[in-house]
């Protein structure tokens, strides 16, 4: 076996061992089958059982209650911009607002201007997204189809504490990020998604939790795929799901709930990891400068800058001799970018912290 | 590791060992890159690398000419059921042709109703789709957007031995479940796609094969992910790909190139499997009755019916105690369904064809 690195990439990203050890162990068949989970139908009774325990899994960690439906799709978050406004737009009969806290909140607008009236609630632009707003700064409408909200921005490393309320508006969410990460009330939700790939899984599953009663907003003219009515109603199994993707992301919550022992452990050590890196730049005396304001900061993207380009790059560097990868910021914000999502163990977060210190130290 | 039995099942499908084993031999970690492929960055130099091998590779064994773009998407092949029409369509100015052969044209051939006028050339249901049109059955119109058919239909098993003729109209293939067992020759189709969970891969990802002057007619109105020419021109890293079913894919494509010897000697090994079962069903005095009429049987999926349920239910069950598994015919046509692709060994064929000697000698 290859040596594993401490890789900080924000996703695909981090597993955690036991579950990589447990696919590679049944790869070539699973026990009592005689087949590779690569090789099964969809419609085994094996599968069958998987993705049951993977949504049984997800609903005993998040507390996820019986009117809500869990669907497990493909197409990435990307595919999902498009399916709510499509879905959840009534017809043009109310606007779709959104909230924009980075990147991935305004990609979601632009995809949605297509299918009906955005109404920009707050966007935080202008200053380089380094900021939250307060609950008093948004104008929401009581009349809107829906209001949307990224709850961690990947890029910029902002996270919202607790979600904003918006009334009997249907609350959407963006959970990509820090799906999984922390309890949440599902109940304040109208439908909250994550792609799998940076807390629950590989890349090519996304996990929509939504209200069933927002279902009877699909239309038959959907294109099919894009229609959560039909995913709803067959289960996920309206035609082939990515069968290992959802396999891993079973393997996945269920670490969760026996190694971890559930959410609330998992955050409180998602807090003690971000804390080690926070407290490296508060404590560097302005050599690493965060880029998100204190209240906004993310547990899981901590994002900061160096004095120059040129330790940046020798910060990279550095990091990559001692085993730490794919550290680089995204260019839009530039610096540092450390993804330290619930599969990065905290000795990878203290070996970083470790090299944050040296490093101000001996280049300041 | 588990016994591995003979795994008959439509798809997803059986892979090869070779592509299995090496699998799982990197699953902690990739060679050199010390994290798994499960946990690494699209973005990544190493699994751009892995895309564009697995491009390569199908380029090499299609010989497909440069002016084709080669996608690998999300969403199996009912999303392309949507693409289809919603970026080929023109926008109502040409009706959308189908040759329905199965059950795979005829879901095609719904979804495209809800984006443009749909033509039936030719449906096959009067027979319960046993057999195939002959060029001459074929009224196309010359002002058609396109003109669209399933070379293999999985769940009836009747396959064209060769496209029909489509003059100027792009010809649009749905090659699932053919994909990569034969040569085509790529320049006479205008879009050539195929789900992975057959021949190439595990499920999860489509690879669309499309000349790219046809990408003109992608409307930037589209759903995003929906957009062809999105994709195409981010070489599909529009958003994180399912990084592992590519991987896998291009190890498929790497066992067809380098063990197997390219697509003829693939061909060569899929008329050798066939004709094994489809002896076995002409040499039993009608005691197995083939789906398909002669002229259109299927080298992929060999579908027949037993003299009763019960004999069917019998041979089901004898069969998977001899290793034999997925046997059972979908409930539309009934019977009995070996899906033999690419990865099926002859040597559990050659176990199927004993097996179904001995029944019909010891049933008859």
């Amino acid at each position: 076996m290859s040596e594993r690195l401490y890789n900080f990439s924000a996703g695909p990203a981090v597993l955690p061992e036991p579950v990589l050890a447990e696919a590679q162990r049944d790869l070539m068949a699973l026990p009592g089958v005689g087949a590779s989970i690569l090789e099964i139908s969809h419609r085994s009774k094996t599968f069958d059982d998987i993705i049951r325990q993977a949504e049984f899994n997800l609903r005993t960690l998040l507390a996820i209650p019986d009117d809500y439906a869990v669907l497990f799709l493909q197409g990435g978050a990307r595919l999902v911009f498009s399916m709510i406004p499509m879905n959840l737009g009534t017809g043009g009969k109310g606007t779709l607002d959104y909230i924009i806290t980075g990147s991935w909140g305004k990609y979601a607008a632009q995809e949605a201007a297509k299918f009906g009236e955005v109404h920009t609630v707050w966007d935080g632009n202008a200053t380089n997204y380094d900021r939250l707003p307060r609950q008093s700064d948004l104008k929401l409408d009581p009349q809107a189809a829906y209001v949307y909200y990224v709850s961690n921005e990947t890029i910029q490393g902002v996270q919202f504490a607790s979600e904003p309320a918006s009334g009997d508006v249907p609350l959407v969410c963006d959970a990509s990020s820090d799906f999984l990460s922390r309890p949440v009330d599902v109940r304040k939700y109208g439908l909250l998604y994550a792609c799998a790939q940076k807390n629950a899984g590989p890349a090519g599953v996304t996990v929509v939790i939504l209200r069933k009663d927002l279902l009877a907003r699909s239309h038959d003219s959907l294109p099919g795929y894009l229609n959560f009515q039909i995913h709803a109603d067959q289960r996920s199994l309206w035609n082939t799901p990515p069968t290992f993707a959802v396999y891993v992301l079973m393997l996945v919550t269920k670490w969760l709930l026996t190694d971890v022992g559930g959410i609330d452990k998992m955050l409180e050590r998602n807090r003690q990891k971000a804390k080690l890196l926070y407290e490296a730049i508060d404590a560097s005396g302005g050599f690493y400068a965060g880029h998100a304001q204190r209240d906004g900061r993310s547990l899981m993207n901590v994002t900061f800058r160096l004095p120059s380009d040129e330790l940046t790059e020798k910060f990279v560097q550095g990091a990559k001799e001692r085993g730490l990868t794919d550290l680089k910021g995204h260019r839009s914000v530039g610096g540092i970018r450390a993804s330290i999502y619930n599969a990065m163990p905290v000795a990878g977060v203290e070996k970083l912290r470790e090299f944050m210190d040296e490093f101000a130290a001996t280049n300041t």
